[in-house]
């Protein structure tokens, strides 16, 4: 018997997926075990697999395949749209293009990385424009004349448009401003003054993963400079990092990635190595991680629990009572940067980058007018003038590396969240009582039945549409956020 | 300007030198880092790299370029002659056979180590009687009419013969009873009886690494059930494993280790991601191991240092002297299990299962009559019957996983060990003294000068030839041999 055109695609299909798990894991390895003295080498080895990866995804009998397979069933015709997608994808971009996007990102993100440290944003500015250069012409191939813009975004976010999203920013906006100033003008918790050890921090860290379901008969957790989650089915490994006075840090670090883990974990085991086994979108990816950390962890609820979780294993640390725990886990406070800022601020530092990269792509903004460009808004959104680079915009890696259209996946993933964090709470009355026990088996056990096993079957926004009864909207988000704060901070 | 064959092999080859690290990579993961849970997806994803890797090692382009090839230099040449052997090996082999095998062997592993938990041979001999008649498919398909099992240890020792080294082994076998009945009738030293930690052991093991030139920029040590090297290049890692009551154990696996390990990273880097780039065969890396291991780490100069640092980390561990210290090191005693044989009475484990091994492969033992086989020849030699199967022929992996032609080349390490110790002693007449103090450095700089740097560029026999100037020989061994536990037992 021979195998249909189907079958002999998902069995291609299947081992090009084994192959971008095993470049995932060197990944892994490269940011947690990795001796320093083999970067260089390494280069080489991710190039190589880089390289079988391309060939395999651009492989001309994907299209014959393609042509004439036929879906016998919902699942089918998903696997389908995916092989087809990032076929689409792969091929519409120049090989010649691809390479020189591969060396000029490569070599930039060693280069911002030194400008950064030195605060020097003329060493960086003509890279960035090398860069974004590529990712326009990048853009103009995937767009077939369309949004050049939406065109970069659909690799992270499937179906999302910059219209609607911009959009949707501009209805925000003004909530948060708004809310943003009430709660600065409210005396502030206290600040902790205790050394937290970083043993018995990674203790309660591993705890806390397993308090979150995470399997670590599946993964493992490890320290890093940066927290990341890796890997999907059997293999998702996290890891946290340790700041010995700033125990939320590693805390919350970890329940974050344990929310990307966990999505990657609770996908349909059926769909193992194929383009349904990994989460669907970097916005639904989000929504996982922060409705972990925040709805659910940073709930006043779970707090409770904490914070007698800490006494116990680090004695009395300087903190009154659970009512002060909460605020100042939920500390709000303007910052320069985004991966430190608090529940409220964190959406005006993506939308600030949004509209900025939105305008770099499109030609409307020159590199050499990107740093005033930036300070102005940054004073215009937060109130504080950037005192330097490295606070400003030398922070985040990204535009180094070429991701442009990924930044607005973040706030949407919070817009995510609160649309299944107002369904959960419908769904579950007693949530709190559980989560005041340390127990968010109900929550997370929601979270995997109504979007994690899914995986890649349903587009992003239909994931949640689905899991909610309701099409995604900003309201839940704005509405959480402004009754929880007002309540902390006796609004 | 195009390239020529020459350097288009190269380029294609280098490529696939990186993927066959990637593997490497994977299955150091797979001892160390993965989670238990990941087993069978990691099947998959091995398979997938393979089966990249088997592509690569058996594409057609090869053979054009191979045919036109020029080399210009004996550096290329070298190259050359490599990458065609490999080529001659991959394509000789029909691929439905090759997935048969990676298939049996697979399985054969779960079958024989539960077989060994539950000491039932019967249960391993129809996987293994499976095995070797795939093995002798594969031997045929490479001999071309040549001895089966000399085709198959061509693949560990490219040049060695089984008649070459079964006259050998004949030479070696009355020497080495003779000196092991004379050991026995000695008085045995004292047993150890103190328990060492586990992280003092590790802590001394990471610095006895350092101490033999391992190079932590370049790799890095883990625990692991067997102690194993892993890697080319500058990535090269080491497991060592640790037993409380032992440490000995875990010194000398981590010693022997590092002697592995060393010869990769010692390798001209102009090699690196070449054919040339990592050791050029298994007895010529076991020489490596057990020169670092036995003739310099178990050396009484050596353990003096190595007592004294003992007595100063673990405190008084009820060894009175360093004479005493060195005879516990080196205490000769009967016994089972061949990876914790002694130094006298190693080689004849090896030896047995040379001999057995060929005649299952020749067709003159049958795997129902190997374990009386196995049983007969161990009284014969070791004076004792095996009491349990795990305790003989259930003991060792390597048939399992096919590795048959893998066991003489331990014993070949020895020899060429042996060898190159006798030319160390000669270039380097002070070398107790600095052994004494701790100080390998003159000795482990003469093997990487003389062996280590050349990598793949000459044969097996002629590395040890070139660095001793004189044929390898097994009369260096059986000196020391002699010297070394005459003197320590007082013959």
């Amino acid at each position: 018997m021979t195998m249909g055109a189907f079958d002999q695609l998902m069995a291609f299909q299947r081992e090009t997926e084994a192959l971008a798990q095993i470049s995932g894991r060197l990944g892994w390895d490269q940011e947690t075990m990795m001796p320093r003295g083999a970067a260089e080498q390494r280069g080489e080895e991710m190039a190589a697999i880089e390289g079988v990866l391309h060939a395999r995804r651009t492989d001309p009998r994907l299209a014959e395949w393609l042509d004439t397979a036929e879906a016998e069933d919902t699942v089918a015709a998903a696997q389908l749209r995916h092989i087809r997608r990032s076929y689409a994808r792969a091929t519409r971009i120049p090989a010649a293009l691809a390479q020189r996007l591969a060396r000029v990102t490569s070599t930039a993100q060693g280069i911002w990385a030194e400008a950064r440290a030195s605060e020097k944003v003329a060493d960086f500015l003509p890279t960035l424009a090398e860069v974004i250069e590529l990712k326009r012409e990048e853009a103009a191939a995937l767009a077939q004349g369309g949004d050049l813009y939406d065109a970069l975004m659909d690799d992270y976010e499937p179906g999302a448009t910059a219209a609607s999203i911009g959009a949707m920013f501009d209805r925000m906006r003004p909530r948060l401003v708004r809310l943003r100033a009430a709660l600065l003008e409210q005396a502030p918790p206290p600040k902790l003054d205790h050394h937290f050890g970083q043993e018995a921090q990674m203790r309660f860290s591993r705890d806390l993963a397993a308090v979150f379901g995470y399997d670590f008969l599946r993964g493992r957790l490890d320290l890093a400079v940066h927290p990341f989650s890796s890997g999907a089915g059997t293999d998702v490994r996290i890891t946290t990092r340790v700041v010995e006075t700033d125990p939320f840090n590693c805390f919350y670090s970890t329940i974050h990635e344990v929310g990307h883990a966990c999505y990657e974990q609770g996908i349909d085991p059926d769909y193992l190595l194929t383009p349904l086994g990994g989460g669907v979108s970097m916005g639904v990816h989000e929504s996982q991680s922060r409705i972990y950390e925040n709805q659910i962890g940073r709930s006043p609820a779970f707090t409770g629990w904490m914070f007698r979780q800490m006494l116990d294993r680090f004695g009395d640390f300087g903190v009154a009572s659970p009512e002060e725990f909460a605020r100042i886990v939920n500390r709000v406070q303007p910052g320069f940067i985004r991966t430190e800022a608090d529940e409220v601020h964190y959406n005006l530092h993506v939308m600030m980058r949004f509209d900025l990269e939105r305008a770099l792509i499109k030609g409307d903004l020159a590199v050499a007018d990107l740093e005033a460009a930036w300070n102005d808004r940054f004073e215009a959104d937060f109130g504080v003038a950037v005192d330097r680079p490295a606070h400003g915009l030398l922070q985040d890696v990204h535009w180094s590396c070429g991701l442009f259209g990924y930044f607005p996946t973040y706030t949407l993933g919070n817009v995510y969240a609160g649309c299944l964090h107002q369904a959960l709470r419908a769904d579950l009355p007693d949530l709190d009582d559980q989560l005041s026990r340390g127990d968010t088996s109900a929550a997370t056990g929601w979270l995997r039945e109504k979007v994690q096993r899914h995986g890649g079957l349903h587009e992003p926004r239909a994931v949640i549409t689905l899991a909610c009864g309701m099409e995604p909207s900003e309201a839940p988000l704005l509405d959480y956020l402004d009754a929880k704060f007002g309540a902390l901070y006796g609004l």
